[in-house]
């Protein structure tokens, strides 16, 4: 039996994706499976070409723009990303949310560049993002580098910040919060994300940058992270994670059928409204996270009482409710509520919630 | 209906692997997918320490070497080898026997080493490998690199160079012969390959890795490519590929339950031979590498009048057997018979490979 899982990536997958995969998993085209043909054969050349052109429509990616699939994750563009756009000794920005801002901006020190912090929410324990305006770009920045939605925290950048005003490109990694709403591809120079949240499976990231910032590379950045080489060969300069892309692609088709993504964000808001009300109607439970940076794709909360953590989660799991553990940095528990998470697990989670209290608190 | 695929890669798969895959693809593990599953949660981390594990049984692996599960194909490793190994400016030994070996040579060089190429088969087209002991590998070499199966050439290097005797690792490119055959792992300093030929979906390289080379990167390697701190993490630095390595374990077992190494090898030379004897017994399909150095993965051929090759590969897709079309590098033919090639499909293909010359020599 299916459960509904919380878990915060490699996530929930929307039950007609797998069923397609499933059926066609031996034979999907000319007597072969997916994971069998060449990637320069044209089944899946065609498969890799939609799955781009989807994207396109659906996020309404403009024509000035490459959409380059390739491998290595997040954690690999946050080297990628330097090599690409700067030369060693260069000068980047970066807003620091969370872990994930963090992370990305140590492997960016680590290739070499300074990093100007021009705003760190350390002071609230990462549960704040910063005022639009409070914080000032270097002109001399290559980049200016944020992370949309911090998965551990809960902490999502409630607007774009200005910077592409200034003449500086805008970097966001949108890893767990890419096509749950409409994205703005055109205020960014580059936006990317791991797939294995809102898009698919592990193992396929996706990253979107404008040409203008293609040719800036260093001369040493590994071939399979070279952004202009890779956009001239249609990311195949070598064999491209085939099996992801095709799946990818499935999920897109998904997010189309049911009606974009307008409608994933009107869903989404809807789906974790419900839980914030719940938490903030709440005594026992408690999200820390100011409510104009909340997430709506990721949502921690803590019990008041930490020792019946254990109790709730094994609660819940004995009620198809799984992975709702949270991380270790935050403690607590969290709730992943990608696209495809149901309304139906959204309310068999409140309503577990509100028993749990009942009972318990 | 399924077809005798006989692509370079991404490769045939065997069909009970497939078979396994579709029918625990929505439902793997309590009530989830194994592609919904967290890399951090108790199935995945057991899932994945099973398919090490039966690397090391199948493949004699020694304690004193780690197991890497990475992203980015070998041509990733061909940046990450000389920053895992190297220093700017330092010296590397490699072997050149087809474009596989090119290719990382040029990419070693892109990451700032010295390549001297001890022996550069160039003269033959790459249809020979050097004698052994016909080269001298420079003591300041950090390693000596060498393709031991060139795909695109049909070329294998037919013994291990001996290079270790001379204190200087040896790094060798398997993809495309991995596991075809019992491998001495104690050989070498670095195995490495992509898994899309014989060890299951593209998205995977598996790197396998001398402990005391460990600890000699570069300051400023990706975090990815991190040898020693992927080690230190169980591969699980970032998200890797999950679904990939959850199908390496499948191929890992299918292997196991059909003999092992040995057995592959024995059944893989087999097909090979037959193929082989029909080409040398016909004046009508030739194969233009030196016997000694033939591959038994990879057997390209080409007609005696290029003018058929159209018919032969409409011909040929008509009876079910698919993607033999030669590397454009090559011209003619390319039949990959890699582990999961039936013998029925090796018996149809020579069969049609008969009737055609018969017919139409």
């Amino acid at each position: 039996m299916r459960v509904h899982n919380f878990s915060a990536g490699p996530a929930q997958l929307p039950l007609p994706v797998l069923e397609q995969a499933a059926a066609e998993l031996t034979d999907w085209r000319s007597g072969m499976s997916v994971l069998e043909v060449s990637h320069r054969g044209k089944d899946f050349v065609a498969c890799s070409a939609q799955a781009e052109a989807t994207l396109r429509r659906l996020a309404a990616v403009p024509d000035s723009y490459r959409v380059l699939f390739l491998q290595g994750g997040a954690t690999g563009q946050f080297a990628a990303i330097p090599m690409n756009l700067t030369q060693r000794g260069e000068t980047i920005a970066a807003i620091r949310t969370g872990q994930w801002s963090k992370k990305a901006i140590t492997e960016a020190e680590r290739m070499g560049v300074r990093a100007t912090v021009v705003a760190d929410e350390a002071a609230s324990g990462y549960n704040t993002t910063p005022e639009p305006g409070s914080f000032q770009v270097p002109p001399e920045a290559k980049y200016l580098y944020y992370c949309a939605n911090e998965t551990i925290g809960g902490v999502t950048m409630p607007y774009v910040p200005q910077a592409e005003a200034a003449g500086v490109p805008l970097v966001a990694d949108f890893s767990s919060m890419y096509l749950s709403r409409p994205l703005e591809v055109d205020k960014f120079g580059v936006v990317f994300g791991g797939a294995q949240k809102n898009l698919g499976p592990a193992g396929l990231t996706v990253t979107i940058v404008r040409e203008d910032l293609l040719g800036a590379a260093r001369p040493d950045v590994p071939s399979v992270w070279d952004w202009q080489a890779m956009a001239k060969a249609c990311s195949m300069l070598n064999t491209p994670p085939t099996f992801a892309i095709y799946l990818f692609g499935l999920v897109l088709d998904w997010i189309e059928d049911n009606g974009g993504l307008e409608a994933m964000g009107r869903r989404n808001d809807a789906k974790a409204q419900r839980l914030y009300d719940l938490i903030d109607a709440s005594d026992f439970y408690n999200n820390p996270v100011e409510p104009r940076s909340r997430s709506a794709m990721n949502i921690p909360f803590t019990l008041a009482d930490p020792a019946l953590d254990a109790d709730f989660l094994a609660g819940a799991s004995a009620a198809g409710l799984v992975n709702l553990k949270g991380h270790r940095l935050v403690g607590g528990m969290r709730a992943s509520l990608y696209n495809a998470m149901t309304d139906e697990g959204v309310s068999a989670l409140t309503e577990y919630m509100t028993d749990f209290e009942r009972t318990r608190a």
